[in-house]
């Protein structure tokens, strides 16, 4: 109970500046939901997190779920963008998937606070449904592509393909829980992330 | 907005039987934390997911805040446990480690939605900070161990141990994401994750 009242002061206390293009109130409102949760993020959290007006707010946006749609197109746009890419398209089943994890930690990191976000949706409203079943389409992708690998002799053959997309995924987006792009940019973390999961989810050195 | 509205219709029509006991109630508290978030989340939200009146709550529980640590030491006690059993400390720290993966995996799967509950705790009150202090505690004597497996030569050495041990943590955790204990228990996967986790992240055989 103390935190949105700590928040409030700060905003009353003018400690952060007032936004107002459509990019930066994105950031303050996804960076309110990470915090809170969606549910538990009113308009009144966000127009304060801007510092401006409720009515302000207003004014650029009909409500909290227009920022969420938008905030979760960004993060699903950068994922499926990857499988539209001449590399993912290239090559082995096995190359086109190292290609595809290496690109998708680099969204991952470069677009945080959106992919953050999309991988805490909960199904609880509309647009949190329609993103859980964009999600899944992704991950349905992986997933064929880990069967065509199978098939080739390139994956792993003594645990399920299934099971190997899940690990595959899981591995990749847990980076969120702990990456931290204050603390340095990981240079290395895409080829890291690429090795461990082909040596050991894929089973290919 | 049309979820909650559906809930309480659920509740009136008396679908769910009332719970009481102190263990049910803590049951019903977590489904409820993990469905809508902890800060969402209200008493009336709770008595009635229990079909129970608010005041019949309070007989039981001071407020919410004290189910959610309770749900939390459950989890908590659960991978602590781990450490203090023969096996996590006999053996290489190799050895060691993939014990405390494969129990890990049992712990996590045997208590789901308390462990999806600890997982998912942001830090927005105390009990949650104490909560991450505590699950930090156990990431650190992982790492601990990763790095003396490390200095030991037991761990591949082309990536640091602490990249090491956080990929091997996101790894065992992200398996709370898909595993759903109602579409079968999967009885390998303790196995088929220390398999993996060995070759790809430990880099060994």
């Amino acid at each position: 109970m103390s935190e949105p009242a700590t928040r409030t002061r700060r905003a009353r206390d003018g400690a952060r500046r007032a936004v107002y293009d459509a990019e930066s109130l994105l950031a303050v409102a996804v960076a309110e939901f990470n915090t809170r949760g969606y549910d538990a993020t009113s308009m009144e959290h966000l127009s304060k997190a801007a510092g401006i007006t409720k009515s302000s707010f207003y004014h650029h946006v009909s409500g909290k779920e227009e920022l969420l749609r938008a905030a979760l197109a960004r993060a699903l746009d950068g994922l499926f963008g990857i499988l539209d890419e001449p590399d993912a398209g290239r090559g082995t089943p096995l190359d086109r998937l190292r290609y595809i994890v290496r690109r998708q930690v680099q969204v991952l990191t470069g677009d945080l606070p959106y992919v953050t976000l999309l991988l805490r949706v909960r199904g609880n409203t509309e647009t949190e449904r329609w993103a859980l079943d964009r999600r899944r389409a992704f991950d349905a992708a992986i997933a064929a592509l880990v069967t065509e690998a199978a098939a080739a002799g390139q994956v792993r053959a003594d645990i399920s393909p299934g099971m190997v997309a899940r690990l595959l995924s899981g591995t990749v987006n847990s980076i969120i829980e702990w990456y931290r792009p204050e603390r340095g940019g990981l240079p290395d973390l895409p080829d890291d992330v690429v090795r461990v999961v082909s040596e050991g989810i894929l089973g290919q050195t």
